[in-house]
């Protein structure tokens, strides 16, 4: 402690300015219910007066936490996203805290209305995977928002804190495995690239592509929502091309279904005329016939890291430096993959 | 109204009584905080001894809702129960409400732990799959709860609220399909029958056997957890009977991935050598080759029904009678079910 700093003012200093008693002075910075509003003035008064340290303030204040959390993804019923919240969820209702969950529908003007009722609700912290990374107005919004926030498998910024999926490192493995399979022209679907899941797994899938002499042909890379039926569309889409991939990335959460809908639809065998390689690691992708390769990772690890810290951010406020945890990925090989089947890539 | 009633109480006569202002009055009744302790005992006490109608008082105390509802489910990482949690979430969301999701862990005890939570919140109102609908100690915790609830296809008393899946009609339809196509040993994996799903999807079973003049066997009716795990194990030990069955239903929400992986490691394939029927519609059933026949019911509606309830109930607060809404459910014939296999049964 310096020795030109000024004497730390305490409470029973806000207590004598005030002349109450220091309870009432705590009840007044717990929020208490009991305390008249004349009392309360002159409380606030004292603390105002006296410069009563805003730190020592804040931690008094820390104790009238709602003890709430919300968890915000565009879609809570997409498999992954049910299980993060899950995760979460249990980590949080053992330190006490219940969760909110909310639905932003892929909508920055939901999550502006979301942010606006959580600051109404004094809830203690947020984890969300934001619609649009570079918006301003959510960016601002969530400037006023009173606790730490932590996303998603989003980057919003450096200073943020995030737990996030190696896609890149994912998508390499994916497509290194094709190419050693064989496969020369194969297929991307994926989200937008300026969000960091569509981004990343375009980035680690052009990467790979260069580290295999293969040149990148952006007629194969289709991104769209991470809907099922965006899946759908695009993958009919690619195997009306002529010719066609002769495999087939579904890079995304929720798109299997798709996919799986689509070559179904045209008729079109995985593994034996078209390879597939499915971006998360289902049931479905478990028991399909054939198998699908997927890329898989820890979804409850991802929930339980995000709330685990959510939770030390509000335990320790430090807010000055962001923390990212990247979550690895690893490829699990089943039978919907085999040696590009050129023959049908060309009828 | 009746001429013997007395005169009605109203806010004027407590703060005549209790000798405060009638702002006063309803700054207590609000709970709004700048009342001093002295006042509001003073209101309190007067609202005691005139016997200031409850209801208007409840309605009165209705205007510092939290806003808040709480659902309450065994594990939200199941696909249904995500998909209605989702459903309900909009609703409440778009009628000003914010939505705690709990898992309870299908645990009585974790149960009562978020009851006595959500009365802590002042929460207004709880939608919820009871882990058990005969334990008299949630029943009890459940009376000290505040604000209306709804039940996830549970019903613990006629007088209680709920939304609930006609699991009986759609078992009767699916073992009447069953016959048809000429099967006789009719084997159903399902929930315990103390709680309604299991118990509702029995009664509907034995129902349909018995229409078709076939004795019920119980050793073909195995109940269990609605774990993937308890299914896995209990459709092999099906599938070691001999002879074995020649159909299987699988009769709850997240069963079918454990009985596809039984077949599937026992090398047993669906629709050749043993007919299967899903209890619920997934991505799974739908894209499984061949693809499940399943008993499909509108999840979404589900969700939402039971939201709308909730908000029905807070709104009007009539509980003197339970309203059930019983949500039908229809067969969905695809290719995983065929002619007895007797051959396969009895190798």
């Amino acid at each position: 402690v310096s020795k030109t700093r000024p004497p730390r003012i305490t409470i029973r200093d806000v207590a004598r300015e005030a002349g109450v008693s220091i309870a009432t002075v705590s009840r007044v910075l717990q929020q208490h219910e009991s305390v008249a509003a004349e009392l309360r003035e002159r409380v606030t008064a004292a603390v105002g007066a006296l410069g009563f340290q805003p730190d020592a303030a804040a931690q008094m204040m820390r104790q009238t936490s709602s003890k709430t959390i919300c968890c915000a993804v565009r879609n809570s019923s997409v498999a992954e996203f049910a299980a993060f919240a899950h995760a979460a969820e249990r980590v949080l209702r053992n330190a006490g805290y219940i969760m909110y969950l909310s639905n932003t529908e892929a909508e920055p003007a939901q999550e502006i209305r979301l942010i606006q009722t959580l600051i109404g609700h004094r809830v203690d912290g947020l984890i969300m995977a934001r619609a649009d990374e570079e918006s301003a107005e959510v960016e601002q919004h969530l400037r006023q928002f009173q606790g730490p926030v932590v996303y998603m498998d989003r980057s919003p910024s450096p200073r943020a804190d995030a737990v996030v999926i190696d896609h890149r490192s994912a998508m390499r493995q994916a497509v290194s495995f094709l190419v050693m399979l064989g496969h020369r022209r194969i297929a991307l679907l994926t989200g937008q690239p300026h969000m960091r899941p569509g981004r990343e797994r375009i980035a680690g899938y052009e990467q790979a592509c260069r580290e295999a002499g293969i040149a990148v042909d952006p007629s194969l890379i289709l991104t769209g929502t991470f809907e099922p039926d965006s899946a759908f569309r695009n993958a009919s889409l690619l195997m009306s091309k002529s010719p066609r991939p002769t495999a087939l990335i579904s890079g995304g959460l929720s798109l299997l279904p798709g996919v799986l809908g689509a070559l179904r639809a045209a008729n079109i065998e995985m593994g034996r005329d078209v390879s597939v390689i499915a971006g998360c690691d289902t049931d479905l992708a478990q028991l399909a016939s054939p198998p699908v390769t997927a890329i898989h990772w820890d979804v409850r690890a991802w929930g339980a890291t995000a709330a685990e810290l959510l939770l030390e951010r509000i335990r320790n406020g430090d807010r000055d430096t962001g923390r990212q945890v990247n979550l690895p990925c690893e490829l699990i090989v089943r039978s919907s993959c085999a040696a590009p089947n050129e023959a049908f890539a060309y009828r």
